[in-house]
């Protein structure tokens, strides 16, 4: 009953988490508005922002991918859990407007660093999310064996902290830091992948 | 049979819910544009947006924890309650408009009211839906024992009511209510919460 | 094997018109802007547009309403549902257009006009699903008995064409038609409700 | 185990798709602004607007259609599948602010040049996700046996590739083959319907 509870609890929470992810996803590119002329040289000014919405939509996709790992090993939730949760939609819910920022000022200190405060902020809230699945996992959980050390999360949260630093002087080497940030993640979350094919065996 | 067909409908009502409220949770950041200039200082005027936003997403937040908490004790709906549910939802439909009018005009007396007006028609659409189920679930239902006297949602409803009151003289106090209410309800519903674990047994 | 499999496709078809109606009914109120004055009053000229918003939201929910029933006793889609599917969903998609055209221009024949035409076409490409369905269930399925003679259906496809005649000359006439099948279809279809309820057994 | 696993990562994979595709097809239609005046006549400069949307929301019902007929033979999926899927629904991202150039300037090589790229992109898209699929699948599994040797797929990449050069001398050329190209997709995937159909015998 309790298993079953949870499985329907955990259900309603991915998929509200995956409303809430693919929304914000799509509306990033309400921001690409088309341009005023009708030459195809006109859509020059929008590359910038093109490449900024790539690197948002990357992010926001990196956070999916792992939210979904993540919860293929979790057992169950709670009010705390349902919370943290929130906590993390909100701050990756304001990625259209850092990325709106960011798109057109791309040189400029400001728009960086708001991009990597709402990254940083993003990182903390899923640190967040994973202490609060572990307060009531067993150390022996798939979900705690696969979270183990968590070296990457450790290092964005490092590398968010250096390009903050760096984009009040130099705001490219922040974005620089950043893609370097999504490069490091894109690969899915391995440590949860191999622990749920050991666990289930060899697919097939 | 019937248990089965409940269990569909129920699941389409929340996913239905789910929809409309990650929506919303997520198109007020629309309401959040990215300022003209590019220095890190231009975001001042943002601020008091960005503290009504994270007033509204919470109380939105509340809306789906509260309504999926309670989804968990229901056993079946019907047309009525599937009505009451979309008032519901239309109410809470008008939370952006509300926001992104007192975000910016957080000191007048007008959004201060209008903000208060939707979440008192929330608050009485909650409890019509509430009213709905209860009338088709038996009284020592696991729902019935779960709602039991429901005092956080009167007191809601008398805290609104004084917000609109002191929303015409004082507009900050009127604020200082709402947020006293989304503090007092972000708990999650213990009331369900206890029911479910005792009935479910102890989680593991 | 068919059962699981049509079970699979009606609900991902249900997924995804859920998705499509949840966001129809949201992205309508993004027509409805926060006044620039920041008195109560001067919501004033927000009244007909809120209005306008209402029967729209109720329209959107009777379709969802009335989609949902019909999906419990639908037995086996395929590609020409779909289809069907789709342009029940395209027509719907231009409620908030006509919408946003009808709210501020109540006391035109242009916008009353054209939003009786999306009524029309929603409500043909809800009766050509229909039939597209009965095409492939049985005469004495459980929805070729729950759609039966379809009055509702009929009677509203009349009032529509009335209320398009009539919005030439008198446009707040066919504003009330429209009203006027909101609340004949407001009750939820019995027909269907009936025949579940029949083969299910009384509900407890 | 591994087979629970895959089902429920295929689903939550097919929800985050279904809600991506619902949004853009909905909020392609936030492009279609209501005209300054109140006569019917108004109306006219929207129609080739209305008419690239229609366009768009054909080509986005494909997508889903095929995505649909897809997933319900895929028996498992791996991180690539997930990173190409994403790629698929990036490039179906383009397709609102696409839309919205190409529908005022229908004439103009620019914006039918813009939108054939997204198109081709989009096409490329989604064989590099059966490519992926294929890679995990054995050569005799339904989804071997359905993809086949995808001619439409492949007369789809070479319909473009001519579209685009015809874009720059004659864009109603161009776009004359993105509808002929949705009209030979229009037809759902008849392959995987009679793989689906034959392994799992006569509907009924």
């Amino acid at each position: 009953m309790a298993a079953i509870l949870d499985r329907v609890n955990r259900g309603r929470l991915e998929a509200f988490s995956d409303g809430v992810i693919a929304i914000l996803v799509t509306i990033m590119v309400l921001n690409l508005r088309p341009p005023a002329g009708d030459s195809f040289g006109d859509l020059r000014p929008l590359v910038p922002k093109l490449l900024v919405y790539v690197l948002s939509f990357v992010m926001l996709a990196i956070y999916w991918n792992n939210h979904h790992h993540l919860m293929t090993v979790v057992e169950r939730i709670d009010g705390r859990v349902l919370w943290a949760n929130m906590g993390l939609l909100f701050c990756l819910s304001l990625m259209p407007i850092a990325t709106a920022w960011l798109g057109p000022n791309w040189r400029a200190s400001g728009p960086a660093l708001a991009y990597g405060l709402v990254l940083l902020a993003a990182a903390i809230a899923y640190f967040i999310l994973t202490v609060q699945l572990l307060r009531i996992h067993a150390a022996d959980s798939r979900l705690a064996v696969a979270i183990g050390r968590d070296w990457k999360g450790r290092l964005s949260l490092v590398a968010y902290v250096v390009a903050l630093l760096a984009a009040i002087v130099a705001p490219l080497v922040a974005i620089a830091i950043y893609i370097g940030v999504a490069v490091v993640w894109l690969v899915p979350d391995r440590r949860i992948e191999r622990v749920t094919v050991d666990r289930a065996g060899p697919p097939g």
